[in-house]
């Protein structure tokens, strides 16, 4: 199950611009997901101007619209931005919430099986009625944020907190949340707050991954052409719990596989612009994805040799 | 080899305050090279301010000091910084040349051997001069560079290029050195002006190395408490350069092997104010250290679950 927005973005970028093209966390967290996992039960909100053929792709992928409300006379969420050079730093131009103001989230009865949950980023009180809505804990449950709940809705983010096993988090949003400058504080405090699990997402630094006294860095695959980084962290998010659900292995050991599945599944989104390039992707495509990441990371060294 | 500053620093971190500590390029490079291998012969410039014991204590890790011109009534090289909250950018402060400005660097006939040479950040023209100095051309020579080059005397820092093998340098540095924003372009288009490796160290978040079509992301060590960065690339070039010293090995493979133990031997120097860490460590802390980097860097995916 994903919850999250299916939007228009306009986004213009040093390399170009495109006026209003599909998006939202939830649009891309199940392109990501849907190369591993199927049926995918979505639950979001869109407008009558949502088009067709969009809900008819991802439904030929066993997306489940049951829980998709579709309001026809107004308009779907809308967002535009503006990146910088250096495409690690965006300005929102527009926000226009249409839609997005009267969701409600609804998790259909045919829904209360799922196992693997994604809660990508939207207002925490929203966050926590889905999650009260579920008669049984998922096996693994995991949440979105951003800076903006952080100023406007610190008491709703710290009430969910602690009903999420993972927490999913730029740099400067684990610095806020925690008042933290070092990520190794920032990830024990956030932990305190209730998850067992933090990703700290560092864009083209790649992701850690902290769990009880665990690290792992898996790094961004570096990429020529960064085309449009929107969408890349809920494709990270979309392709991890994706792999999860793919697996059914909740070992340490396999989360660490899912922090590579979700940074070669991010590698695939910044490539073109929107969700374009996850639509078109093969099997094939993320084998080899995934082995140049294996490869990026390999080394072999003789640890005794210095003794 | 060894080619760099030997100097004082002062240094202002949110951590903390030292006013005159020992610092310079060669010194934090040789304290970490001095850990792999012997003898180190060290060229570079002191004032007669420079504090015996230091010396002492960098001789009896078998540093040579005949390349090492002492200017008895002439004042070290100083250098004074403050850095910020998030340690990634700092301010110079001071920067008195001193005895650097009479520096011009003579290899002494017993150094013509040396078949690992690293030419720490000085002016192009007295890494230049070190290079023609050399009767036979090393087996790896490595050199790093400043934006402070780039600005002032581009010309002379692209004649020397062509004869190294290794270029390090940051990220700000290898985008304003190729004219590329994106780190792919930039490593493509300074290999073209020489060197075959280019490392470009991206400080907390590891640090990339280019050769030929390959591509290796080394992580940094995530480090709950960071008390002063200076010297950290210093040291990375250091144990880069002593562990390929170490183990006479060329191969792309223990290039990679050889970016672990620099980023290894950069964790340490983060860790207290100038070289106090380099000077402390034992085999076994290095040895744990590099163990603690594998492990952050391991991961098992079954690649052929995709297809």
């Amino acid at each position: 199950m994903i919850v999250g927005t299916m939007a228009f973005d306009a986004i213009e970028t040093p390399f170009g611009k495109v006026d209003k093209i599909i998006g939202g966390s939830a649009t891309y967290a199940a392109w990501a997901a849907s190369h591993f996992v199927s049926p995918i039960k979505q639950v979001s909100i869109i407008g009558g101007d949502f088009p067709a053929e969009e809900i008819e792709l991802l439904k030929a992928k066993d997306v489940w619209f049951d829980g998709v409300e579709q309001l026809p006379n107004d308009k779907s969420f809308f967002w535009s931005g503006k990146y910088h050079l250096d495409m690690n730093n965006r300005d929102t131009l527009i926000t226009d919430l249409n839609v997005l103001a009267k969701f409600n989230p609804k998790v259909p009865e045919n829904y209360q099986d799922c196992d693997y949950v994604m809660l990508a980023n939207l207002m925490p009180s929203l966050q926590f009625s889905v999650i009260k809505q579920l008669r049984e804990r998922p096996a693994f449950l995991i949440m979105d944020t951003m800076n903006f709940w952080m100023e406007t809705a610190m008491e709703g983010l710290l009430e969910v907190l602690p009903h999420v096993d993972l927490l999913l988090v730029n740099e400067s949003e684990a610095r806020q949340l925690s008042g933290e400058v070092s990520l190794v504080r920032a990830a024990e405090k956030i932990r305190a707050m209730g998850p067992r699990y933090i990703i700290i997402k560092k864009g083209e630094h790649g992701a850690l991954l902290f769990y009880e006294n665990q690290l792992f860095a898996a790094p961004a695959l570096p990429i020529a052409d960064v085309i449009d980084p929107t969408g890349a962290g809920d494709s990270f998010g979309g392709g991890f719990i994706g792999y999860l659900a793919r697996t059914g292995d909740l070992s340490y050991s396999n989360m660490k596989a899912a922090v590579v599945i979700g940074s070669a599944m991010a590698s695939f989104c910044v490539e073109q612009f929107g969700p374009q390039a996850l639509k078109t992707i093969q099997p094939l495509d993320i084998a080899d994805r995934v082995s140049q990441f294996l490869e990026l990371m390999s080394v072999d060294i003789e640890v005794s040799l210095f003794i």
